[in-house]
């Protein structure tokens, strides 16, 4: 599937209103467990991606535009979210990523992105040689590979429950 | 996590509403496109769902229920989707899929399961001896598996678009 802005925006749009639908009011044993030893529970995804849009993809996307390969990016904090969520509800980190995300694509828009700035080159301090088009690609799948992730770790929670049913669902022998 | 009736509902009542805030008006793009050969597009994964609720939960609930182990269950078809779902549009494949699992959530709760009854035994065809609470936990296992499974199906489809970025995103080198 080429990369095309609209269709990549369809997504990041809907991302907080599934996540919303998935987890609001659900049970803390549902939200709070994690897949063992430094694995991360639903609460901790919803942590990182906040993380993200406040410190990655537009912040990045506005670097790219302005700055081009001049300037390398911040190096991203995979684990901010465990001192910046502690104390805070789900219900709370929800509502932020659903404001940010918001306030973040509205921006998005006001770039009124061409698809030849698409293709304008940036620097990751790691991978080197990137573009906008190819950040905003990965914004979308790091947003649905996060959906994916936690679906899997509320799965696993019910490991024993299943009996001998694990036998044929693959995503509980990982 | 202990299986308990009330936590899987929570997660078998919302799974209609996640799969409509995640796929309507979607293009179809993200929405017919699988991993490849023989492999299932979210398309596809709502008409299991669907085939699901006509055929294996509460149909083998109420097996087990009114016949024990005396009567094996009917095998699942897997792939009866391909067929039924034929020439649908997903937009009436969700509309369905939210009222067969309202309805069947509804005769659910009008069966009254006492933590007693969730240790009454059925007979699976090949697995052999299951029990009704591991047939709930695996109803509640099998949506969440779906979701994680039809996520990653979207994100494989930039799998090229997201460039050097590949290299952080395990769910791209399945």
């Amino acid at each position: 599937m080429k990369f095309e802005l609209e269709q990549a925006v369809e997504i990041l749009e809907r991302t907080p209103s599934v996540l919303n639908q998935l987890l609001i009011d659900l049970s803390n044993d549902w939200v709070l467990t994690n897949e063992g030893t430094d694995s991360w529970s639903p609460f901790d995804i919803v942590g990182h991606l906040i993380h993200g849009e406040e410190t990655d993809w537009l912040p990045r996307a506005k670097i790219i535009m302005e700055q081009g390969e001049a300037h390398a990016f911040e190096k991203f904090d995979r684990f901010a979210q465990f001192e910046k969520s502690r104390g805070k509800s789900l219900h709370e980190l929800l509502e932020t990523f659903g404001l940010l995300r918001q306030r973040n694509l509205a921006e998005l828009k006001t770039l009124n992105l061409t698809p030849e700035q698409l293709g304008k080159r940036g620097k990751h301090p790691e991978l080197g040689e990137v573009t906008l088009g190819q950040l905003l690609a990965t914004w979308v799948v790091h947003d649905l590979s996060h959906l994916s992730q936690m679906t899997r770790v509320m799965c696993q929670q019910y490991e024993e429950a299943v009996g001998a049913w694990k036998e044929y669902l693959p995503i509980l022998k990982k």
